[in-house]
């Protein structure tokens, strides 16, 4: 007899494993349940609507009902919602949101994946008012779309510094809108660490957005929002984009397990505690491979493959489950951030021993007109150099960067495989010695103790304590914005000016990238000064770091000015 | 006492060699020696110098002897050729270019990095005419940009289809001239197989170059070139690029092994046969770790990563010697084209078994304006599944595709492997099941025997023996271009229209870029069909291939129209 599989759920999770199942069984019923109007959307195309980039907000559908039918014999029920699992008896009970009929239905294998919704804390007055927005599905985007545009409005706030917020400041942003985005940590982007960060906060308020860090907000009225801090920010529109949360109270009435971080529990197969109930993507607990702890991991890559190894399993075939590691990436307005496994955050919370590089070498040859920086970390475990993670961020090939170690750390490299890694090179496309090789060198100069080096967030600190800080850049690098107090030698003269370098004290380098610096250190080294030491991501590091808060802090400046180039 | 190391040739691998000696040792004399006038200038950006992109010649020169002397105290005698390795006596013979002396210098090292030479056969007639060209160096390039500029040239022939040769030719067609590009082989490119350089000389044709394959040049006059077929080509300026030959003469005549491809023998260390010899860059011969064969490989990568082991070596520090792979990547006008490892015929060649998969999968989501179809190969050991190497092109970032490849070969992994890699995806920048994924999940369906697949190289045989071939596109698509007498039921018919497709004989099916046909052979075969066969490359692919041969061969057609779109 033919199986009958339901799905609950019809958008990245829950067309994957329709479409699978239909490869491997041409008999089966197939069946999804969607509570909203759509099947199949674009997800991660969403924000782009605001911008225009997506233009008609109809194309974010990619499937329609009538395409599954036709194309794979699937049968996609829109607004129909799913109110009860009957797991004993094998029957679902559906909610017909047009005509509000209740029936049911038998499964032979059923399928949750019910996503995760935003997050709107009830102690936030006003939340439920009709200016609040979040961004979930295409009804969502289109709503808010329509709000603004027939309300003619300008001033917009979002709430929350992550993906879906970022994207959707940037993309309001870029229609002209005046936006204000409102973090209540104290940096955007928890992928990246707090250095990394503050390239991308720099970026956009150099492209005019409002960043708030640090706050939260308390009341939302019609005209305007009002922090935790008491500060009040112009906003006839709000978007709340602070977290989501796991689709879980259809399993939980069910008495399905739900894991220790409130996602829908699932085994190897991305079964549940039931031996016919399947759940995939964003409502699960997943395992992370770095931290070998259970986690959450809202990505579309992840789902998918999830899909496919629960009708897989469904059939007995065969599936790796390698858990996650967490590879994304994000475009904020100029720039291109990615990042894969371990931050030093997530790290240290997972106590797991580690070290960094934080590069920033050019991203194709210097001679091509398009080269620009590109800031690199990367995290190793100390002292296996076993590769951990990375972050980049640059106006060039931030993706192919991190997609490298990302399949490094999946393939359990260490920098000794990556200096050896033999990559593509041409200088349209990047350097003979590309960014990935680069810090591989770096990093393992540091494991294996050959130089020292001190993070840029500590600059602020030996600024203030009066340390000795040299700054091995030309004379007109040095005059166009520099440390205050720090001593200007360039590389080139360095071995005949000895005696201006201290051997009694600790000396500090920096040039703009490392490289040079890099170079002094070891001649210094060998040359009898012991006690010298890099600063890690060097004056461009130092310049990003320093941006955000002199702005906002008012803090003493430690730079003269600010040059980016 | 401080080491003296001497190092022949001044480009790539020399001047590596040098600065990471310097780092490691302050004390040591370094010494470079350089036939010609420049040191560490970009090699691989000399073409790009003929369209502009590079405007000034004098730009490709990265260092300055000044420079190499002022920040890492190493000597760079220019115009300073080594005429004799006297190696009982641990010295060389130098001869001043300038003043014609000649003198010794002993050493304590000496590595030899002097390049590879372009061959110029003197059976064919004119080739040492003022007319004809190489591409070298900085002085080469100049010397052929001013004899074009000054005499106002159009009419340009270039010789030899790989990547010197279709790098002139494009950045000539750029400034505007006409270019006639001659290849002795069937194919340009030779990292790439057959069907792959198809989409590249497509590429060359549309944007105007003269493509003339499987001909050679016999003779070179003033006006015109003469090929071995008979062919007369107009051309008033000739660069030869038919292939390097590396620069062993010292090396043989001092004694020291030559491989058996020609390359100075090196070992583990990059040390020749004698124990204070080194040899590094395209003079050599390498080990390739997927054909476990020696070879030669001009690229700058390898170079740089041998001149680092060399200067490791003389001071006692481990490095590992992994072999190549060979990865490499070209713009040729709007497409990117990248490969690494094997393709099908250097596993052939090696007798390494395989099979292959060829898709064309679109780089990003179809709702981003610059989404572009990528055509990928994969090569993997058959029946292992161990990746062996792979080729894409496309205007997308073809690059991170076979950077991600290059890296699993590295790590030795499987398509099991690739299948699992969990890469970066955001609209913008791809899709949630990448390009390398796909490949490796269909790559895996074909290996387990989910189905069975034919070349795009083999279509026209298929048509002209009637073979009953299916296209499951839209039927809008089938009118705008189709194989001849391929019957066209689209997918979403293909359940209720049965009875046309044949099951006493083969079936042969396509669509575009092989998706939809592969849901169609699954049904198929779950419908009780034994003989269905999906067209690797699908419609894609036949145009590309058969855009060349129509054109050239005057063969009968076998498609209506070329429809790329």
């Amino acid at each position: 007899m033919s199986k009958r599989i339901l799905i609950i759920g019809g958008v990245a999770g829950g067309a994957s494993v329709a479409a699978r199942a239909r490869r491997i069984d041409e008999a089966a019923e197939i069946i999804m349940f969607e509570k909203g109007p759509h099947v199949s959307f674009s997800n991660c195309s969403l924000p782009f609507h605001l911008s225009g980039i997506v233009e008609n907000g109809d194309d974010l559908v990619l499937m329609s009902p009538e395409q599954f039918r036709n194309q794979y014999n699937i049968e996609a029920r829109v607004s129909s919602e799913v109110t009860k699992i009957k797991k004993e008896e094998k029957k679902i009970v559906v909610k017909d949101m047009i005509t509000g009929k209740e029936y049911e239905e038998s499964y032979d294998k059923l399928v949750l994946s019910p996503g995760a919704r935003p997050i709107l804390p009830k102690t936030i007055e006003g939340i439920t008012g009709p200016n609040v927005f979040t961004v979930r599905n295409v009804v969502d985007i289109k709503k808010l779309k329509g709000y603004i545009d027939e309300n003619n409005i300008e001033d917009i706030a979002v709430i929350g510094g992550g993906f879906i917020g970022v994207e959707v400041a940037e993309n309001l942003r870029l229609a002209g809108k005046n936006i204000s985005l409102i973090e209540a940590l104290d940096q955007v982007m928890s992928p990246f660490d707090y250095d990394m960060a503050q390239i991308l906060q720099k970026e956009m308020m150099d492209k005019g957005v409002k960043l708030i860090l640090s706050d939260g907000v308390k009341k939302i009225s019609g005209d305007f929002i009002e922090l935790q801090s008491g500060k009040k920010v112009s906003a006839k529109a709000v978007v709340m984009a602070i977290g989501v949360s796991p689709e879980t109270s259809l399993a939980k009435e069910a008495g399905l397990e739900i894991g220790v971080t409130g996602g829908i529990k699932v085994d190897h197969n991305y079964l549940t505690n039931d031996k016919d109930i399947y759940a995939v993507g964003d409502a699960i607990e997943v395992y992370n491979k770095l931290t070998h702890k259970p986690s959450r991991l809202a990505l579309a890559g992840p789902a998918q493959r999830q899909a496919r190894a629960a009708a897989d399993n469904m059939y007995n075939i065969h599936h790796n489950n390698n858990g996650v590691i967490g590879s994304s990436v994000v475009q904020i307005f100029d720039l291109g951030a990615a990042s894969t496994g371990l931050n030093e955050k997530s790290a240290k919370a997972a106590g797991i021993s580690y070290d960094f590089v934080y590069i920033i070498p050019g991203d194709k040859v210097g001679l091509m007109k398009n080269s620009s920086p590109m800031h690199f970390k990367l995290i190793y475990e100390y002292p296996t150099g076993r590769i951990l993670g990375a972050q980049a961020i640059g106006k060039g090939n931030v993706d192919k960067r991190i997609d490298i170690i990302a399949t490094m750390i999946t393939m359990g490299g260490t920098l000794e495989d990556l200096k050896e890694l033999e990559l593509c090179y041409s200088p349209l496309f990047g350097t003979a010695k590309d960014v990935v090789n680069y810090a591989a060198l770096v990093a393992l100069n540091l494991l294996y103790g050959k130089f020292k080096q001190v993070p840029v967030t500590k600059v602020r600190e030996l600024v203030e304590n009066g340390e000795f800080i040299l700054d091995v850049r030309e004379a007109h690098e040095y005059a166009e914005g520099h440390i205050n107090n720090a001593l200007n030698i360039p590389l080139s003269e360095i071995r005949g000016r000895l005696n201006e370098i201290p051997k009694d004290k600790p000396v500090y380098l920096h040039c703009r990238s490392s490289q040079r610096s890099y170079n002094a250190v070891m001649a210094l080294q060998n040359l009898g000064y012991n006690n010298v030491i890099n600063i890690s991501g060097s004056y461009l590091g130092i310049c990003c770091y320093e941006y955000y808060e002199d702005q906002v802090t008012g803090r003493e400046k430690i730079l003269t000015e600010y040059n980016f180039n």
